[in-house]
């Protein structure tokens, strides 16, 4: 590994390049023979980068490894489950509004919460089995709808990703602060730290061994089980009792001051927080073993399952201990020491397993958003540069996207839960709905072929299959109740933010398609069929602009004439005593060459030599180019650059657009 | 003004351009005579620039002209006098710590600075008699100093101008808010907005037409003297009365229990703020009617004795009227109200005339700060671009920079003159320090020549004079005073914010030295003295990195083809199957040139082509260069430059400190 390019190159290539002779011109004949040479492999020097995110890794290296049921459950389930640590405190935080006694309606409110989750959860078990090979609400809309629903289903879930970081890491902070209130003030810090840190190993890249996600995922579901089944007993046998030293409430928007239908919906659409992430192994079918659609659907139950009684659960002693929202101790905190008697050691490890399992949920958004801008990017819609994957075999772009943007958000929403579900979960329904609407249309199809007919689409193959018309019936309940539940969180969410997402979604959308049709116009500009190729050039006229008579313009000098025997040195003369200092220098250094004076009583520099440039080019003939040979100096620090005017980078910008010029800057290395 | 560039170059270059015939080098002979040719002039295109600053000036446009003493005052003055808007506050904010009964302590406070204020006049007015041509602190501490002290006095001088604009700016609009409270909460935008203004005003040049300055500064000083005059009639016939509805009291520091010398002396430094500005007519006496160093003196004498006759009249009467210090109104503001019976139309007329009184001043400092940054810079401190006149004859570059510094300076002290005045005066103090220590060192010299003798400096002549002992001992009274200042200054306002300019005097003084010796390495390195010319450039090797065979990169390789025969094209490859399909395609269109391509199994695709070109560096022979032609596409928008790597920029900064290789990127100009 630590052999360096030249050695290798040295090796390989020596034998083929011929010496180059002092005449200046044997490589010729060479070079028409027109070899291809293959050159060894380049292996990349150590770095800092090296000690931060570890060694290169090769292509040829990505693993190829498969799990099973039970690693699976924790490998996919972090997002769904961590969820419960803030599900039901946004439904308290909306009832609060209209006073302490409208908290007793979280508990009905939650059962229809589960309603949802089972319908949810039905439909997309039969995605898992149509979709074997990875079945997303991009995919399955892509193939199934079109490219429109698919960029909006895409653009939903990029945003939902961004702002499951956001929500997770902000909650594991409050979590961290219920437990700490001395941390309380640097929550913000904190949860930017924490964002960085969750980057870093995502940049080196997570080895897919189910243990590391196991630990936490199964710490979490056996420690919050223990503490709602104490909880639970406590409560049958009569003595779970209140809240000691409850926090202060805070209420979160306007307080109203009766209990209506919409301060309910409202509720409602802020605990369907809970069913974000349910789509995590709907995306990540392939990494299961065989039969893998089944086992990733009985892995899908099973986390519904766990998903379902743990929220039911949670909401329903929360309100048997007068639990309230509050934005210094989460309702977890309240939960976990009411029914453990205090701030014990099993009270940290609830908070600490809670804390976990929320950072693994933000850690999952790390694997999933670049994964899904990187299939974008593939199929056009977003920069290609998201479709190259870094050294350690990952998604480097996206990674820094999102934790970029994710902290952004938490930096200008506080590290608020409460202030950011509003934006949060109108994604996640909105690709509910339409990869649903996909599988019924699926089903729509499927009925309408003949028997034993087979139709090959890019993510899925289509076979006519018996009882298509129940299934149709499931996914399109499915796809209605998700919609009704986006409409509703939009319009009781609209003020408090969910707008954003309203504006955003089309936004990206838009954008997704202007990148797209940019890529295809591009492709078709460059492509080489009926490509008559131009005239060879046969001619270059060189100018050199100057600023004064020195090594560094004479080094440029040089350099045109050997391009060209049609050099002509162009001074912009703002100082009638200074250019005729210049023309006698020039006289004894010049070599002979053209020197033409522009003078610029209006102390304009570019200006008059793009003036000059452009009559030029317009006496130019075809198969002439202009080439503008420019002095520059390089500094020896980085500092001193900014003492010099950067005219090649400025003449560049302003030609860039004219055909047949091209800016060659001479770079003259100083010693200062 | 309405020819282009390309009529005239057409009208005077045709002729001498001989039309270049499709062979393709018959300019050469002509290139090879080395003709000299003029172009004409190059006159500005009208753009949106034109409507905001106004059309070009010419260099020939500069304006001759000179002003007498009454006009020299107005122009001069507003600096010096606008102070008395904030140093009788200032004073009482910090007196306010120690209770309302300290205030009284202000007036003989005031008459201590009245003092410092005819040591100062006096000194001066021997500075303006030894240098007819200009006598700021830079240039008399230069020229009797040395280069330290003189980068000394301009740095504090140079952070002095800047913090005269925000204190002067902040105080305006203190002025604005006391007469119309609603406004108070706007007056970190409304300042910022005000130096946007003055800065455009200045970008456009300021005609030196003395009755634009002439018509606010006597406003100011009428209206001032009737309401003082006003004052002091009804304190004699005892109908003053105190301040009706005082607002609180804002105290500047946090509160002490006794009235000890370090509360006097902290209030003194903040009122020594009535100083600054003192020095303006020494910069500008070239401004003035011969003779000019006699009319330069008498004006400075008449703005001492205005200054410090209104200075001590408004710390008398504010005494008198109980005025306090507070930051929901200013102590003018409740002189003029207590005064004047109520906020009536002369009321206002006095807030007006103090507003504007103070614009004028932050407008001064936009003169003076240009100017001086200019001097610095030609004389190699600064980077030169700051010695570049813009299109309205103003040094545009130097006025930009002076307005951002100040505006943050406004944004992070909050628009607050208490906050900003300890950062004050103390570099106004320093640079007073230095010049008068200079004007001492200067009749030392004088001192000791012979009668008759004379020598002549930059700056001015030096000639034996009598008397020069008295003289010596003004200046150096002068000089100890202001320094004694200096030091009170900055020890009882340390922690308030005197640290930052202690900090950042020699910082700066450390960066000018830096960029000198920059330039002065620079000079030498590009000197043609004793250069021996180098072997002329024989050969190119031709290096075109491709990422692919398409017309852009095709473009590129018949530019390659003109520039030499040895062209070699390279691909990185990070996909084999590609790399195969490219291979293909090179064999149809490649012309025969040698392809090379270059596996990168850790997806790395600068690196790899870097260790390549340094190999070859390696084996190249003297006088040949390496070039290395990058395929370019040129997007139609802006944003779809986003979309593709800009390969040849990191290629150009990655190569940019090797020798004799040049990269040349050949634009390809996309309809898309």
């Amino acid at each position: 590994m630590s052999t360096t390019i030249s050695d290798e190159i040295h090796e390989h290539l020596e034998p083929s390049l011929p010496p180059s002779s002092p005449n200046g011109h044997n490589g010729s004949e060479d070079a028409a023979s027109g070899i291809v040479y293959r050159v060894a492999q380049y292996v990349p020097r150590r770095s800092w980068r090296t000690w931060l995110i570890g060694r290169h890794l090769a292509t040829a290296d990505a693993p190829h490894q498969t799990i099973g049921k039970a690693i699976g459950l924790a490998v996919f389930a972090s997002d769904a489950l961590s969820s419960t640590a803030y599900a039901t405190q946004e439904i308290l935080a909306i009832l609060a509004a209209a006073g302490a006694a409208a908290l007793v309606y979280a508990f009905p409110i939650s059962l229809a919460i589960i309603l949802l989750l089972v319908i949810v959860s039905v439909s997309y078990e039969q995605t898992i089995h149509a979709y074997p090979g990875g079945g997303g609400a991009y995919i399955v809309a892509r193939d199934n709808l079109g490219e429109l629903p698919a960029q909006t289903a895409g653009a939903a879930l990029l945003t939902d990703y961004i702002l499951t970081v956001s929500v997770s890491v902000s909650s594991g902070v409050a979590q961290i602060a219920s437990a700490f209130p001395a941390l309380a003030p640097w929550r913000v810090p904190l949860a930017v730290g924490m964002v960085i840190v969750i980057m870093l190993i995502n940049l080196r890249g997570v080895k897919e061994s189910g243990l590391a996600f196991a630990i936490p995922t199964y710490f979490f579901v056996v420690i919050m089980f223990l503490t709602v089944g104490f909880g639970l007993l406590r409560y049958v046998t009569g003595g779970l009792g209140l809240v000691p030293n409850p926090p202060p409430i805070t209420a979160g928007t306007a307080a109203v001051s009766v209990v209506g239908l919409f301060l309910l919906l409202h509720a409602f659409s802020s605990g369907t927080a809970a069913l974000t992430g349910i789509e995590a192994i709907s995306n990540g079918i392939t990494a299961f073993k065989e039969p893998r659609s089944h086992n990733a659907g009985i892995t899908l139950m099973w986390m519904s399952g766990i998903l379902g009684s743990l929220f039911l659960a949670i909401t329903f002693l929360s309100g048997q201990i007068h639990a309230v929202p509050s934005d210094q101790e989460t309702v977890i905190s309240q939960l976990a020491r009411t029914v453990l008697g205090g701030r014990n050691f099993l009270y940290l490890a609830t908070i600490g397993a809670t804390t976990l399992i929320l950072i693994m949920a933000a850690n999952t958004a790390f694997a999933d958003f670049p994964r899904l801008s990187a299939l974008h990017a593939g199929d056009g819609f977003l920069p290609r540069q998201l479709t190259y994957r870094g050294s350690r075999l990952v998604y480097s772009r996206g990674i820094v996207v999102l934790a970029v943007i994710a902290s952004l958000m938490i930096i200008v929403f506080n590290a608020s839960v409460t202030a950011l579900i509003p934006l949060y979960a109108i994604g996640v329904f909105l690709s509910f709905s339409l990869s649903q609407l996909g599988m019924a249309r699926r089903w729509w199809k499927i009925g309408h072929m003949k028997p034993g007919e087979e139709v090959r689409e890019p993510g899925s193959t289509l076979r006519y299959a018996p009882g298509w018309q129940w299934k149709l019936c499931v996914n399109a309940l499915g796809s209605a109740s998700t919609f009704v539940v986006m409409v509703i969180f939009a319009i009781t969410k609209f003020r408090d933010g969910a707008w954003i997402i309203l504006v955003l979604v089309p936004t990206l959308v838009f954008i997704f398609f202007r990148i797209h049709h940019h890529y295809r116009d591009l492709a078709k500009s460059l492509s080489l069929d009926d490509y008559g190729a131009p005239p060879a050039i046969r001619r270059h006229r060189v100018i050199v602009p100057i600023s004064g008579v020195h090594r560094g313009s004479l080094a440029a000098l040089d350099y045109a004439r050997s391009l060209s025997p049609d050099v002509t040195a162009v001074h912009i003369s703002v100082d009638a005593a200074e250019a005729e200092k210049l023309q006698e220098k020039w006289e004894q250094w010049g070599n002979g060459v053209r020197l033409v004076i522009l003078e610029s009583p209006y102390r304009l520099l570019l200006e008059p030599l793009l003036g000059y440039v452009e009559h030029i080019a317009e006496l130019r003939q075809p198969a002439e180019v202009i080439t503008i040979v420019v002095p520059e100096f390089v500094p020896k620090h980085w500092w001193t650059r900014l003492l010099h005017t950067q005219t090649a980078v400025l003449l560049r910008l302003a030609l860039a657009f004219r055909r047949g010029i091209v800016v060659t800057d001479v770079p003259y290395q100083l010693d200062c």
